[in-house]
């Protein structure tokens, strides 16, 4: 098993109001730090499943929920006129110049079938645009974040840094999402459109997806149907990989809805074309 | 990271031409040790990919290759009578009364994307019947095998046994399937069919989702198109964990083709309607 050491490894008492980054970026650590032990013992132990109200099956662990609990604690506890954006709990002071963005298991799906895909999102906008990414799988032992510019992975007693790989073309590109049923039919339409033209499409992955692509392992990334929080974690990520997130259209992707990103520019470009016809 | 310990870790010298048991599951380990500590440093590290031939796109990478020539030098070695059928290089006297049958890297579509759902596929048919079953995720460092009428995980340090979880119902179901494309039209439109039926239905996984189900995680993986290097190093640990394989007609799985997997022999009778209505 890999630990990360103590599970409040990295809590440091900030009683600034106006924290630096470095300070944001100790707070997401010890975020991501209380959520994976929260979360971890629960997965795989079959854990009690509820389901959200709605007719689409959209499932909630106790898992999700304690570990939005425990992160919003800390929050409130550190960072007392700091806003939140949950999956699980909704919003608070969600206007204020520093709002917390979390999805405590991106991947519920994957989750509850046991598959480590899945991810704690951490996220933290300033004025509304992204400023703290970061993205825990604990089961792997695995973390990815953006700081100073740089998309750092971090296993184990291992940390690297993080470039998108070059892919110009279409036809070489690994495309990923999650799946197609977050798709409406004229969505599905267009991603299949541009899935029959890259070198390989893969359903599955959620949120590491997009830290794969970070890594230089996968080139773009499709998605419909997403939530601010779902997102904007991710985008310091990928950007500070090399990387581009937009929505379909092009425009800002941090509220979420249609997504697409690529590890490099000119793929970006190219793909939109069968995006955004 | 985590270790298996000496990559040879579990090698024993045997010579006799009709070993127990225990000697061909000591292999078992052995081959899956061998395959790994040729593998793992190719994750994710930009290997070369090479096309088979056909039309579909089929990623074979160096490190596949490599371990089946690893693996298939140590049983020349060791057990120069047995049969082997890999994915990679062929079959060499199939009809021995033991014959290995090696799928190195079974999801190279994981593999290549980054993502850590491939695994090892190492099993032994005895006079063409399922006799050792073992699968091996070494990014993980999870191994999944079956021995004495039992399915056995361990990670780690940690040994566990694996049953399958009774599941009566499709509605409470969850399925998995590696992909779509894995489908005939006619064959995709009863696995919609079914999968409309169930809880929740999830593309990706490959090997790992008949582990999963092993664990009791996953009710029913439903595939097509499989060769017999894919589903038969499965079937002794699905079947030790109390599950059920056969093909949609409720036949033979062993050859491969078009699988069901259930872990509760009532959802399979269940699935079977939809899928050999």
């Amino acid at each position: 098993m890999i630990s990360w050491g103590k599970p409040h490894q990295g809590d440091l008492v900030i009683t600034s109001t106006k924290p630096d980054f470095d300070a944001l970026l100790a707070q997401a650590h010890a975020l991501a730090n209380r959520a994976s032990s929260v979360i971890l013992p629960r997965f795989r132990a079959g854990v009690g499943i509820a389901h959200k109200g709605g007719s689409d099956f959209d499932p909630v662990t106790e898992a999700d929920k304690e570990a939005e609990r425990v992160m919003r604690a800390l929050i409130n506890e550190r960072f007392p006129d700091h806003g939140i954006i949950g999956e699980e709990f909704g919003s608070e002071n969600e206007d204020a110049e520093y709002c917390w963005v979390l999805d405590p298991i991106d991947g519920t799906r994957a989750f509850i079938m046991g598959q480590p895909l899945w991810g704690v999102l951490i996220g933290l906008a300033k004025d509304g645009a992204p400023y703290v990414g970061m993205m825990e799988q604990p089961f792997l032992g695995e973390r990815f974040w953006a700081a100073d510019g740089k998309a750092i992975y971090r296993r184990g007693e291992t940390e690297k840094l993080m470039r998108t790989r070059a892919c110009a073309d279409l036809a070489d590109a690994l495309l990923g999402a999650t799946g197609p049923y977050m798709f409406e039919e004229w969505e599905l339409a267009r991603f299949d459109e541009l899935g029959a033209n890259v070198r390989l499409k893969r359903y599955g992955g959620d949120c590491y997806n997009y830290c794969l692509l970070a890594m230089g392992e996968v080139d773009l990334v499709v998605e419909a149907s997403l939530n601010i929080y779902d997102i904007l974690p991710l985008i310091p990520i990928v950007e500070a990989a090399g990387g581009v997130v937009t929505t379909w259209e092009g425009g800002d992707p941090a509220q979420g809805g249609r997504i697409i990103a690529a590890g490099d520019p000119a793929l970006h470009e190219k793909a939109l074309r069968y995006l955004n016809p």
